[in-house]
């Protein structure tokens, strides 16, 4: 479940963000003012602005996976200099090809290892808490804030372009 | 790990959210204002007020429970006529009672459910696909989104009202 939660939902998600990219670059074409203002937008003057929005979201899949399967020396290193929607876009791809490269079975060992980082005083996070606590909750976090701020600025969005595609039975 | 994802989580959410509410009052009063204009804010004119996305929040939490679970007769009803504080922390209070009342056993046949909705046209999900694709975005955006509208507002609010306590060993 690991693998479904991550790697498949997240790739699913960034797939879903990047036409929200999109629709947010056609928004500002047909507004006639420049894109870089949505990306530089925020909902109030001490939260990130949409371009950190993106970078987070980002980073948490990226080093989510990367720390629940072990493999933090394969994790592509971004150095957070995005300034353009084209810039945004392939940070995205970089991640998604990324996600790309894990199986599940990456993920047998997930349950029990140790998660840490420097902010947490020497304490860790089992690697099922760190899934379940941090990763999942900070993912839709971030990706909504930044679906909120296009939202707030005019951006013709709808529940459907963030929930993308529905694996429906008949 | 239904259970978890749902029950353990989604009671940890509503819980954090009960005290950003909290905060939400308490920022009111300090700044003299009545707290009726935070619960019909919105981010866009055609977007979903306060009351209406801690609803939904809500809602997405019961109703994922009840449907995985295949115990859709106990559900609590909810009229969606909260128009206070008050009333939408009674709101939460119910459906936190409504997920005490629920063990790991009872989503047994969780994977294999069939999931309808009037609004998908005679097509249906199933459980784990409702859960990963559904129920899991869903509940993060709402609750996000009013978190959003808050924020955006003024309320003092940062990372750490929205994931709450994490569960660190030593």
């Amino acid at each position: 479940m690991y693998y479904d939660l991550t790697i498949v939902q997240f790739t699913k998600m960034f797939s879903n963000l990047r036409e929200i990219l999109n629709k947010a670059a056609a928004h500002a074409e047909a507004k006639k003012f420049d894109v870089n203002v949505l990306l530089n937008s925020r909902l109030a003057p001490d939260q990130f602005n949409f371009i950190r929005q993106i970078q987070i979201t980002c980073d948490t899949a990226k080093l989510g996976v990367a720390r629940l399967t072990g493999k933090t020396d394969t994790v592509p290193v971004h150095a957070d200099t995005e300034t353009t929607l084209a810039e945004l876009q392939a940070r995205i791809q970089s991640v998604q090809d990324y996600l790309a490269g894990f199986s599940a079975a990456d993920f047998a060992n997930a349950d029990s290892i140790k998660v840490t980082n420097p902010r947490w005083e020497g304490k860790h996070l089992l690697g099922y808490d760190f899934l379940m606590h941090h990763v999942i909750p900070n993912f839709y976090f971030h990706f909504t804030t930044a679906y909120a701020i296009l939202r707030h600025n005019g951006v013709d969005l709808g529940k459907k372009d963030y929930l993308g595609a529905m694996p429906y039975k008949q």
